[in-house]
């Protein structure tokens, strides 16, 4: 069983970025710590990381047939981009959204999510433990599924 | 450490209720769920459900001392209750938001909710598993606090 | 056949409460005059006032099995209570929403109906006598189904 | 006493349009069924459909001092119509709005209603039962005006 | 000269419908007056009265090369009629928007017009003397343009 | 009988100011012309400008008891100016809005009126010849209120 | 194979109204010009234009069993009709819609179609080739039902 | 003359529920110093407190006759209850709404109010002391009254 | 310890306007019953009336050093005035808004404030009562900041 | 004659995404259709896809003296790109935008395009065939220019 | 040259006025730093500061063949002067809006303005230097007209 | 001390794009500008152009310890790029919004900036010249901080 895990824009800076936001790790911390725990659960993690909208729409059309599950953290493009909400939906691979931070408790603009609607569900707020938990999610999924 | 797993209206119903929506288990078996995977976890969960707005208010203030986490399901309340957003974010006890369903894809006026802005994160659309994510979460952020 | 009559907050005390708009009937009227109507109809119609959101949830809960329809006055709950719209959405038992004003003709806020989509239809703005429409309507409805 | 039953837009295709959403009876099947329940009441029932809002305005205005009150589905123009709001609101005779459908259960659009606050009342959802339940109501409205 | 007067819906009932916001004077005596007030002007004014939208789109249309000018009181369907609204932009004739009642003291929804904008101007809340007045402003208008 | 015609903000650089828009006349003309009508009508015509808010309401508070009747071109207080209703509304000395301009043809944010709904009536779009018919129109009134 | 094209209202006037909006071309230009494509498409295109709501209301109604196929172009009703909707959408018989302008391109209150929706697709902004387009579009939408 | 001071949600837990916001008196400190200080005017204070909606609707219903004013801190359903808002509404008793903070400096959705339309006015910011000056406003309101 | 009473448009001509929203009082006798009533609190009470934003803008400017609190009742500026509000934002001196009416029983634009947010708190819907409270809102409120 | 197709982003997998609504030929397809019938028309169409806002961007910004003409589909860009609106208002070259889908008969947010207003014109909701008549549209258009 | 730097309300208070937003420069000082920044650009920089709308109105008018070019910071009335937007629009002076603070980052309704549509450019957010950056951009843009 | 100047979408197209909106000058013309400018003020100045959002939150990512401050136009992503604003905000390296038209005269979807808050100020409408402001802005800025 392989899971991509995909990084929207502004991730690869973590660390850096705004700790009291986004906490300490960074991108590179969380693609080990997936790793890992995806070794503990029996799954391949791959993750891919891109500021740009276009290349992530093209990455999640290129899933199909190569992953099983999917595992997306849009950032910032959560809230504006109908292009992957559009992608996630085409596609045939599940997806599961997750977010660092709290979404609810910033500004007025991040409580919409455009993506959330054609992912299998949603995760947000905890931090690095995001991440886990949307492995775990999707993983239970799949494995519901067969 | 002693965790509160809240469930707010219509719940006692689930596994009767919309099964497509909801899935077929029933609280009985959310109970039992949570109880059996917080001991794997080392920590006691304890399961409370009602249908009035108030007496989960009540429930939430009389959490302090007794408990040390809270996974809440507002159902319902999660969209118009101020008054559970008041308690919650009154209360010292962190707590975590789950959702059965992926509200995101339902009703426009699922959309939003007033507590989410006050619980620590929130995790939505995997049925059951959402509380055992929930579960996992607040442990693990209760485990950091330390 | 018998029918439930479940009317919300604040009709306990039609009769003293803004007769202009509500009427000089009181509550034990409209039982009585639905008692004696369903009789006549050849059906057996119990009564039931709740000011509280969650009994009413407890109390629509708890119908199916019991009761073949329901009339239902949600009274103020009608323009802001998801948690009914969940219950009446989530019991088998088809529900009727009456009102004994004309909504539409007052304030902005009792225009919306968030209960009326998930019943099978809405009677208002002719005071006791909603409610006799009403109970016409769910027999015709229940005879129609068999 | 005489009662004016007046159709709106596609009304006269009843039966043939959407029959999943207005049911399969046809005009003339309504218009025969309230002549027949007003024979039971003691009243007299004319019909009289239009798709021209203008017609149905004119057809509104000269009511008076012919009939005693209006059952009135003004269907589409329910929405849009300001004229027909005004043609009921400037009419001394009493009208009830009825529809067949429950339109709080269809488009976003259809939840409003420009023409029900000039009448007495609302009833809707019942399919041709709107109708009769309708009839009942202007007659026991006009019997308790005397 | 020739002026055309147009009278939208509901109109023909002036002096029957609610005296109190239209006054007691009828059509015929507004079309009287607005003779008698032309004449003493040196102006043929001419009156037409529709409940149907498209019929007053068709007499619009109609006017270039018959008559100077219009006044026209589109009554409810200055709020709702796009249609009306082209067929004065198109015309070659201008026009004046009267009004019998100051409609901004009446329903939100008669706030807006959609009509004034491609008139030259708009007179309201004066009863009859708005037509009066909208005749002086028409022809002043014409003559101005000479 | 006595008139106060009030001017609002910039309407003392009228002939200088964007003349496509408000007319080649100065607001000297217009003072001339008013008082000139106003002799013909048996009036007299008082002219008054400010550009100061508070001044206008304190020259409204000052009118009853001196003046008979307003004509008020409120200019761009129309639109954002509460003080200005309340003013208007708490004298008992009837006043006519008029506009130069038809503010229906031009920006959103000038639909709206503020003072309107408090006076008797409105003219707008005639340039110069919208104070004449409103000097006409608060005569008239006013001889029909005796 | 017999096509209808409905024009709705104003469009008697194309030539003489707005040609700069529009075009120069007149209705019996178009008329003429569908026909003629019609038989070099081997279908048979019948021209009717109306200014009346319900008059198109009632022929979209007729049109069943006569014509195999409608190009609409509802103009000003595009906009404001639930009723052309609501008979568009209860037709068996498909539709293109058709608009000589861009009507994103104009004001606000044009960027809405509410009858767009309820057919097959819609064409806007290439003058009279709009209908040529539109005559294509739905003779290539019945030969591939078939 | 009898004063039913009446507390909502989460004020039982006033003093250890964010003090930075409702300062650091207890409820039981509030009860108290309302009875102290209604000893003073002359009137006895009794104090009662529900989380429940339904609870405060029912309490509300039965103040007629038993107390002669009402002193309402409606907390978080000042937002959202229309059933308190009918209450009030429907009962002889005045009633005079206190809130403890300025709630037009907090969250954008507290900043309406659906209770204080049909109190006799609104007391705010001024955390105990708020509820000292609605004891003083309504018995001064009473004594005026006789 | 001195008070500045600052009162806004058009509350010069209390007593003659609109008396049944209002009351009768004069601005002279709640000037009066301030002084009065401040000698009986041990406060000097000063009062001061504008009906120019810009003046009131200033005296707010002027208070530092020489006032220790205000009473501020702005009026038809409560709804528009950004500057007034930037004004008390900018002095040291506390403020407590007050209002005669009860806003939120008047028209919609009567319900936001735009001051409230930087007063300590607000009071309104007492009439002449509401200074009395007001006055003993910031008396007590600056003797506890001492 | 040279025409350059632009296709946005996700439609590199048309054919495999969910061909309900977007139909079963690939682009390839597409591309070899528009190629074939550019032929029959005298005209070279060359086609081009991105998933990249930024390159469509570039794309359009290099077509200047290279293409007499565009055949646009921004797919999910067309909602939220003004990146995109700008490209193609700032380009000499005449745009037509395409789409396969009818976008007025899904969600809401597909409703609005940013880019139609400053197109020629705008066709959809015909499937493949909506190209082949936006290849029509701008042939004659650039045909009708010279 | 002569340059006009005009100062709205409030900011006669600067230096003693929250300081942490707008700075601890007096208006003195920044008066002080145009003049000699004025002269080392050889024009003579005059100021003038109001509260009043009227007056900033009037000044304004006044302007015309004394002044060259105008700064201007409206501050508060940014937002709610139509009246102002209306003095810039008609003066024949060209003006560039200047303020301290970057209003983007503050309250909602400080994120539009009214009167930087009628003005050349709008600088923000630099504190004292958006008057210097300002006065530098009015003097080139008046060395490019000549 | 260095300075990047960043350059949004189509902005490569300078000069022979809409001129009457954005001037005659050439992107080259403004780099070279800027670093004429920059060579008189002590600083180096570096350009950067990019179509691509994601391209330019990389670019803005990879400032902090190459670049001292920023000058960024986001052209049409200022209103639709919420990663953009991510981005800025998550920079350490101060950031200077410029832009060459006065947005608040164009569009309204053009009137709201994602981007503005998080930078320190804002410049508009000077053509050329907003740039040459932008970097004294930014060079002042950095100069105070040290």
């Amino acid at each position: 069983m392989k899971i991509l895990a995909l990084h929207g824009p502004n991730l690869d800076r973590l660390g850096e970025r705004e700790p009291d936001i986004y906490g300490s790790a960074r991108l590179a911390d969380i693609v080990a710590l997936l790793k890992e725990r995806g070794e503990a659960l029996g799954v391949d993690v791959e993750s891919c990381q891109s500021n740009e909208e276009g290349e992530l729409v093209s990455k999640i059309a290129s899933v199909a047939g190569v992953f099983d599950g999917m595992i997306f953290n849009p950032a910032a493009y959560t809230h504006t981009s109908v292009a992957l909400r559009d992608a996630v939906s085409a596609s045939p691979v599940p997806c599961v959204e997750v977010h660092l931070s709290n979404v609810h408790a910033r500004e007025e603009f991040r409580h919409k999510s455009l993506t959330a609607a054609v992912c299998i569900g949603q995760i947000m707020g905890f931090g690095v433990q995001s991440y886990i938990l949307g492995l775990e999610a999707i993983v239970e999924h799949l494995r519901n599924q067969k």
